[in-house]
């Protein structure tokens, strides 16, 4: 089961529906920015005539292209004399629409571009190749579902929910474990794959050190999902038990998480970590609130959802969630203090 | 405008309409191989951790794995020892069905695979990165109609007809001309691109040396969809002067001409130029040849059709089709002796 965001260029589409993680990636520039101007070592990279960049769950544009562009130009600007050629590396999953990311690439672009398709928790690059790997709102979404969450038989079974955050322990265990085996994986691919001083950056929704889950609005943004699901069982739309076995492979790691699992990998060294500021302000032109927060929704979570329930169920799912969106997490929102997403720069140790 | 093949996996899509071109990749197999046994030079590449192969003008699977997997091997039996990483770029136009080419890549597949959306007659990779290229099929594609024979005020205008073969001679020169043009295109971003010692396998449709292009049947082939389209304007399905504004962008070069051209070009030797063995007995399971001789054009050349006349004509244009293939060209080709592809094997001087 892939989390690719849905495709082409329609209502639903991720293409239409991720101004806010635009955002994300604006709120990020000057920090990544900061980042290279402190950390890029050219010096390391002056065998190489190329420089090697990778978005990784990328989705597709235009959010990858800006990201790209920013990270083009503060590389450049560390150059005193010849410029180096870059190529880009967009990469997500086999499902994500490369058809369009590649007609959409813009024209005037500074770089030579690939695709590269394939789940970043495992092997995608060849050894040593990368100089610098982006990645923006991409690894709260983990390889698969544990599995014990949808086994009846286990005290980790998630009756009723589709997260992890409103759940009992052996839940939250269950996924805190798919979670650091994942972290495992990717940071394992990438240590064979960055070229030693190569610079990574990841930014991503999470959790305060020491804060539960459900006190958390993300939880509660996708947790809606689930509630609206089980409004469906009592309308006899779906089944209860195919509301049980449904769960979204998301989880929200703490700096500590990540911290621990540098620490377990060893290949990279963590050279700034803070909280980006919130998103703020960004919408879809002229479309009300409701609509923009469930049009991301639907554009992120669609694919999983339309594989487990079928196609029939989206619009009325969808709309429900536009409503239940407007009664409880858009007055939660305009109260919360909730802070943006982590950002993480890692520099791979020579 | 330009000539990808059908995406998808449909009855008309070049998936399911390429069984002449798998042959054409198996009767290359065992010269490819050869050539890599007498030419690559695995020491120039001792610097490089990875073997980068690009198979250009890709189109979708299977075709292009099982031509990429037959090198890997043929490389790795020059290896004594440690066995490279291989990464695989597969190249064709933007609007390539790459979403296709990507769910279709095997499972077990021996190498990192990426996609290279781009016109191979421009630059596509980074300098010095590409170690092999192969492109089977494809360079008989130019880049565009050369745009004297579809102007009205040109001697070289090539009125009702859509390709150079059965016209005068200026058409013929304007086609040439367009050739070399894009030829050296290739060559040049070729020779940036292909590391010292680096290989390029090229194989393609020909004229021979001396020959007058009517004589060949690939031309009898294409030339036929002219005359269909002509007996389309008797019939008032499309006016005469659409037909007249229409041309296929395509050129089978001679073996004196490749020749030339990487003489001008100055930075490939030719290792090797042979003519494959003809094509025979591959066929799409039990369809008659005359579904498959249309269905392979179709797959072909439709999205050319289609931008220029519109979608409505396509079925009964390649009914007409079928049924003039089997008036005309299969008898010929019953009695034909005409040869294979042209297989040219070209090195990366140092």
């Amino acid at each position: 089961m892939e989390s690719a965001m849905n495709g082409g260029d329609g209502v639903y589409s991720y293409a239409k529906n991720s101004a806010y993680q635009r955002g994300v990636i604006d709120v990020a520039k000057n920090v990544i920015n900061e980042t290279i101007a402190e950390n890029l070592d050219i010096g390391a990279f002056n065998s190489s005539k190329t420089i090697r960049i990778a978005d990784l769950g990328c989705s597709v544009g235009p959010n990858t292209f800006t990201a790209v562009e920013n990270i083009i130009e503060a590389v450049k600007s560390e150059y005193q004399s010849q410029i180096p050629e870059f190529h880009v590396f967009f990469n997500d999953h086999v499902s994500n629409d490369f058809n369009l990311l590649f007609t959409t690439i813009p024209q005037d672009k500074q770089y030579l571009a690939a695709g590269i398709p394939g789940s970043f928790y495992g092997r995608i690059f060849p050894e040593a190749s990368l100089h610098f790997v982006h990645s923006s709102a991409s690894l709260h979404w983990l390889s698969r579902v544990p599995k014990e969450v949808k086994d009846k038989n286990s005290p980790a079974w998630n009756k009723g929910q589709i997260i992890y955050a409103y759940s009992g322990d052996e839940v939250i265990r269950a996924y805190k474990a798919q979670h650091e085996k994942d972290m495992d994986n990717f940071l394992q691919a990438r240590a064979l794959e960055v070229a030693y001083g190569g610079l990574m950056v990841l930014t991503f929704p999470f959790n305060p050190n020491g804060s539960h889950p459900s006190e958390r609005l993300v939880n509660l943004s996708f947790g809606l999902i689930g509630t609206c699901l089980m409004d469906l069982v009592k309308k006899g739309v779906v089944s209860e038990e195919k509301v049980d076995s449904f769960n979204l492979p998301l989880y929200f790691m703490s700096p500590q998480e990540i911290e621990a699992a540098v620490e377990r990998n060893g290949c990279f060294s963590i050279v700034k970590m803070e909280i980006l500021p919130p998103v703020r302000g960004h919408n879809n032109g002229n479309e009300s609130l409701d609509h923009q927060l469930a049009g991301m929704m639907r554009a992120g979570t669609e694919g999983l959802i339309k594989q487990h329930f079928g196609e029939d169920i989206l619009d009325e799912l969808f709309d429900l969630y536009r409503k239940k969106m407007t009664e409880t997490f858009i007055p939660s929102m305009a109260k919360s203090v909730e802070q943006g997403h982590l950002f993480v720069a890692l520099k791979r140790k020579s």
